[in-house]
């Protein structure tokens, strides 16, 4: 279901709809960062709000659950005044046989302005983001296994507070790389903003050795993967994986991938490690690294609100 | 389960509960879409809200699902600044036991000023109207095969708004009418308001000849029911009705009494479209149609915004 | 999982979190029901709200379904104009397989100032308390079978309400008070407050004698436990105890200890009828009493938004 162009920016090259990290440039992320910057504040005051969304409507459109990240639109939203509406998709009309866009054209007539979106279909928040007239903007929260640009922004936020300048950095990304949307985001994100050394690390069935096209090293043992690593990006392995094909069994990949304190004596000793929640204890990460002082887990979650506040205060206060 | 009296109107005639159409004046149903005129430019500002219903307690009481209609009533609460509760009856006390009117009881115990209910039972809300203390009031948003008075007082809006005086105009209802609250609402809505040709169309199943007797000529084919009509309301077709003893199939259903741009030639040139939606492309309604210029649908549903906030601020602002 | 010590007060004994009314002293709990007294008025004024709490996030963390427990502080945290979150637990991460505190510490993370936790396993609400940052406020709102502490602190304002000084009362807390928390946390309450007679009356699968420990006095007959009660408690008789090896049927427990008017002339002629709700009529009451004069259910639930506020209000004020 994947469309073509680039409808997330406007002919100003403006961010009219977050889509995909893919075909932003490194200008619209930075500003993107440097946004949120000034939001991370606004969730340390005793009011926790600014007025920048009030009496704009934000419709969460949530066709696959995910109450964390819904919640962290929502806070968001919120934080900027706006009003939120929280769809359950299951129990709404498109479980009458509506189709995607009736539902989209009927909330659009609602006045929505903006729709944060989640759905298994790879592309669906393309198909919404040409739909909708000018003034209404759409936040891709995932979708199937092609993109998660909040999380990537996020993370991208993360290194750039811990670490600074992400031209000298070299980050790995761990994991089930094939089938997850965080890592595809990440490595789009990574190598606009000139990261100059990304590696995906992981077996033969989850890092298949054509994903170097994407811009990546490939690395098939996680010593190679995070040797001088200065950022380490644990990914969630997924319930769904770790029986039959791809892997024997979470006993197994922790074996070989977990990352625990030992084998983070790998990387640098200042790496960080991060991990999009929420964590599988002792399959991705052990407690020892999960709770320890590498680990910037909880500042991602903190900062995540940030930047999904930055993303929907931009797309709003432009035209398409 | 329905009650007998109008306990919609308090002695001087001004509406305190909307229950249905049947009953209400002229004068009554011409201020509320003179209401709503006011607030359709609400949804157009930059910040869709007005204070009018600020610190009120609006519940929104489902115990039929419908996340559609929910959220429109949300949506107009939220815009009159009230605080709304969206209750999850399935899930609620009721499910332990509670009766209906021990729930609303414990509601209004805390301090509720509005119940918008949708019930499966027809009646429903005039029990919940003829309970409740003066100062708290009740928006039916659907109750069994009884009425949607919202529904049909959004419709009104749209045919004045698109047709002007309806004193001229032909309107015919093309569908399921025997199991249609929006169909007998409309009916009773149209007659108050003086309209001179109602016309109720369907297969002899769904459109007895004894529906006479609302004010509505019986048509069974489409031609005759909407010849040189002014508007076209189809309704949607419940799939439980598509098998069975009433309908062959939904396919047999679109043959007969689908709107397509060539029959829709029947009715006048200038003739409109309107459907309560969901709509069923392809049964009720051809997508040509439905996404053509006579073609209302998506206007009903910003009206319908503006109309049950006018129906909220109204009833609010009375005593019982 | 009940965990020692009594994180709810600071070192100066102020209330930071809200876990069990044991452990409160009597100052607690009075200025809990005095601070309660003014937001009784904010419920009875035309806008319905004070700005105490806003900008603070509030998560309602229901780990057990209760919507009316959750709607009674969903509306006590925004008359204070907070932001509440309602989290659907049974969907969240936690079915993921994410621990309770990994949860915990990710809503920390986005900057939450109240948890209103009800969780199945007793003292989960401790193991939050004690891990939480000093900021962050933990309101019980039902563990297990352990507390429902504001419960009870909406019972002792109920009972001050109508028959006032409580160290002269006598009060018979009727029913299933082994599995009940409600009876569990009023004991203590009533205790602390200084009420000289505090009875506990049920069959003996249901009030064990070993009850007496708790500072009641131990009642097998209705007759003998509400004699010259001042203030009459009937708790709710879960459906699941109705079969079974503890009671033979709900008409069984009916006949020997359901409230009727007549029995209630064993209490004093002024007696008020208290249930924590929703009420089995038939069961644990009849409803000539339940709807009788000396029934104040109703007015507990009025209390219990003015209690919830108070509570909210005080622990959010104070630092751990």
């Amino acid at each position: 279901m994947i469309t073509r162009g680039n409808p997330q920016l406007n002919r100003n090259g403006e961010l009219i709809h977050l889509l995909s990290t893919e075909g932003l440039g490194k200008a619209n992320i930075n500003h993107i960062l440097d946004t949120a910057t000034n939001f991370v504040s606004v969730s340390d005051r005793d009011v926790k709000k600014v007025p920048l969304l009030r009496g704009k409507s934000v419709f969460n459109l949530f066709f696959e659950n995910s109450t964390r990240t819904r919640t962290t639109f929502d806070i968001a939203a919120t934080r900027l005044s706006a009003d939120v509406v929280n769809l359950d998709i299951a129990r709404s009309s498109t479980s009458k046989g509506e189709s995607l866009l009736d539902t989209i054209d009927n909330l659009t007539a609602m006045a929505a302005d903006v729709f944060v979106m989640r759905h298994s279909e790879s592309g669906a928040p393309y198909l919404v983001a040409q739909h909708v007239p000018k003034h209404v903007h759409v936040i891709n929260a995932g979708d199937g296994r092609h993109a998660h640009p909040t999380q990537a922004l996020l993370d991208m936020y993360t290194i750039r507070h811990f670490k600074g300048d992400i031209h000298n950095l070299s980050v790995a990304i761990v994991g089930d790389v094939l089938h997850s949307r965080v890592a595809r985001s990440n490595i789009h994100a990574l190598t606009t903003l000139g990261c100059p050394d990304v590696r995906v690390v992981g077996p033969r069935t989850l890092v298949p050795s054509d994903m170097a096209h994407m811009g990546a090293r490939v690395c098939h043992t996680l010593e190679e993967g995070i040797r001088d690593a200065d950022v380490v990006i644990a990914l969630r392995l997924q319930n769904e994986r770790m029986s039959g094909a791809l892997l024997p069994s979470s006993q197994e990949y922790f074996k070989h991938f977990g990352l625990t304190t030992e084998r983070m004596k790998w990387a640098k000793s200042d790496a960080i490690v991060m991990h999009p929640g929420p964590i599988n204890r002792g399959v991705e990460i052990d407690s020892a690294v999960a709770d320890g002082p590498q680990a910037v887990i909880l500042s991602q979650v903190t900062f995540g609100i940030a930047v999904r506040m930055a993303v929907m205060s931009i797309v709003a206060g432009n035209e398409g």
